[in-house]
């Protein structure tokens, strides 16, 4: 807390404004949802949200008792009192609207503001949250609101690398990356920012810059890039939260994929990848694969059996030992061959594709899970995302 | 909380519509404090306040969560949300109005409403607390701005006792007293209820019944007595928190004490007791003595010390050693002679009184504070406190 309140006080120093978005302390959030938990497995969701949102609170409380107890000036300011305003799902309410004035009067006092991240109120005032991770949107939301000129988000890591460092030791940290490359980068499995934080940058352009709590290097900025000469690949990134569900000879009739689908969806389940193989030569039947996440496996496993039993009993077969692999980059849209070139790289390897997903800037493999790393250093150094900008995309 | 649960929807299901006024739970006041101060031996008091109001903010929750738990309906509701409107005295707020139309809405919908105690906000919308002791005052508030029944207060001890039980072995638990009785009570050190909790109680005729959480036993109703015929002596309170100052030698003239308490008054400090010896003969020096809480004393000695020089060389002398025992009745307005035999019973057991003080219902003498337990035990049984109501001013 003192480093985190040095730092606003030196920036504020060189003639910033500063409002920080504190998240709960480490270990808060899990101590209270271990209490709500001892009362029930399923505790009331309004109460989760008003239970969770005081971690949030004592840090705010605190931040700004240190910065005070520095020399500076600092307000905490709760989600009530900036008026997040979110909609009623408690536990992931999506921000509606933030009122900027609240900050803005703090700030013109000379003040550092300390919002307390991750809450907001519903309609009716009840107390709400945004999920896990949500302080990194409520940062870019408040960011959004104040017109800031930059939304710094603080991480455990450096910045955004290429791939993740820890099994690539040749991943660099990357300088510049556009909202869209950096949106399908936290899809695929990089941590380092919230899907949802992303999003609204990208909707207000609030240039986000991740860089480390614990040093002061510049970090990577998320930015709108669109102007800018693009590598043809920015950054590898893997996923291996989902499971691969196939069924077998099911019968190839139209709509039959639909019904599968439609009530996954009703379950709230996403289905990821899907590939539908060719009938067999002269048969009736096809095979459909997909993947879903292994966290939603168990609450559709009887939904998919009891689909299977009434589409003429075709067999289901569950393989979680998958990791996908992903290629990301913006220069994809205007270079060809880049996704041949990945399915040659796996193939050097001696890796089996089992499926494949694309998007105008990206491309999915989904390969055995035993071939995460390989695959990642074999995709990162081939596409020469060990050597630096513009050294990429010479494939 | 399981057992605060069940005992309010008993009552729901009795017929009542339930409000239950929550409090931190145990440790978790001191736990924030001392997160507080570690940051700071004096940390900023809007932002103590900020931290603070989480504990009440989580028992709310987590009450509201059990209740569910059991199959009823309850919805937690913090200061801001019931709009308790304070001033703006950070850490030791007084409550100005409460709405009663959110609580109320919340009864009509056949819910428990569960309300963070010892919280509020002020005119700004910051987040104020009522200081320690603070959730019997919100419980009271709020009883009085729904015109509720009755307000029941749930102690560790079964009620209001004649005297303290830990040393006075025949104390009785009173069944019902008046306002005025508990306020002195509670300002003579019987630490049952908060004196605040009591005065807001009487200004607005909230009866209160103060009980035990661990039974169902009736406790003590504390209510408008007028009408009922009054024992003379209700309790025997006493109170070990003040010091004994005494001014030696300050010249006897008008003005000499006015100076010395005013600039006490300016400090905040309290004085209690106060006696002014007569001149000794022919003389023109006097002796006055005074008490404050020993909490002051530390920050007004050198004040006192250094008007005593200006005085003119009057020595000053400090006894940490005394109690001041009281008897409270409101039977006192109308039987006299009541002083006199506190006065003898104190003598025959060979204490000596060292300030009296007296105001319509109580009697206090300062003694030396090693005969606290045997001149409270004295007064209790000789005011007839063991023999149960209509026993009492037998004297």
């Amino acid at each position: 807390m003192r480093a985190v309140a040095e730092r606003a006080l030196r920036c504020q120093r060189d003639g910033n404004d500063v409002v920080l978005i504190v998240s709960a302390m480490s270990g808060e959030t899990n101590r209270l949802l271990g209490l709500a938990h001892q009362i029930s497995p399923t505790p009331e969701m309004r109460e989760m949200d008003a239970l969770a949102a005081t971690g949030e609170q004592v840090s705010a409380a605190l931040v700004a008792m240190t910065v005070h107890a520095l020399g500076g000036k600092a307000r905490s300011l709760l989600g009530h009192q900036v008026n997040v305003q979110t909609d009623a799902a408690f536990t992931k309410a999506r921000i509606q609207t933030i009122e900027g004035s609240k900050v803005r009067s703090t700030l013109d006092k000379g003040e550092i503001a300390v919002v307390a991240g991750f809450q907001g109120v519903d309609p009716e005032g009840n107390i709400t949250t945004l999920g896990r991770g949500g302080s990194d949107t409520s940062a870019v939301a408040v960011a959004a609101a104040i017109k800031a000129d930059v939304c710094e988000i603080y991480t455990d890591v450096d910045g955004v690398y290429t791939t993740d460092p820890n099994i690539c030791p040749s991943a660099r940290k990357i300088e510049r990356i556009s909202y869209e490359e950096m949106l399908e980068l936290a899809s695929l499995g990089a941590k380092v920012l919230q899907i949802r934080s992303v999003e609204l940058a990208m909707k207000h352009g609030v240039p986000v810059h991740v860089r480390s709590s614990f040093n002061d290097n510049p970090g990577t900025m998320v930015t709108n890039e669109e102007g800018l000469e693009s590598v043809v690949v920015a950054g590898v990134a893997y996923d291996k939260s989902e499971a691969k569900v196939q069924l077998i000879n099911v019968p190839d009739r139209p709509g039959i994929v639909a019904a599968i689908f439609g009530s996954l969806a009703e379950r709230n389940v996403s289905v990821d990848m899907i590939i539908q193989s060719p009938s067999r030569e002269g048969g009736t039947t096809t095979d459909v694969t997909f993947t879903v996440a292994k966290t939603d496996l168990t609450r559709c496993k009887d939904l998919i059996e009891d689909k299977a039993r009434n589409l003429g009993g075709a067999a289901v077969e569950y393989d979680p030992d998958i990791v996908k692999v992903s290629i990301v980059g913006l220069g994809m849209r205007s270079h060809a061959g880049i996704a041949s070139e990945m399915f040659r790289l796996l193939a050097a390897e001696g890796i089996n594709i089992q499926a494949i997903s694309t998007s105008e800037i990206k491309v999915s493999c989904l390969i055995h899970s035993k071939y995460t790393e390989l695959a990642v250093r074999a995709l990162h150094d081939g596409f020469g995302l060990d050597k630096g900008p513009g050294a990429g995309g010479q494939a």
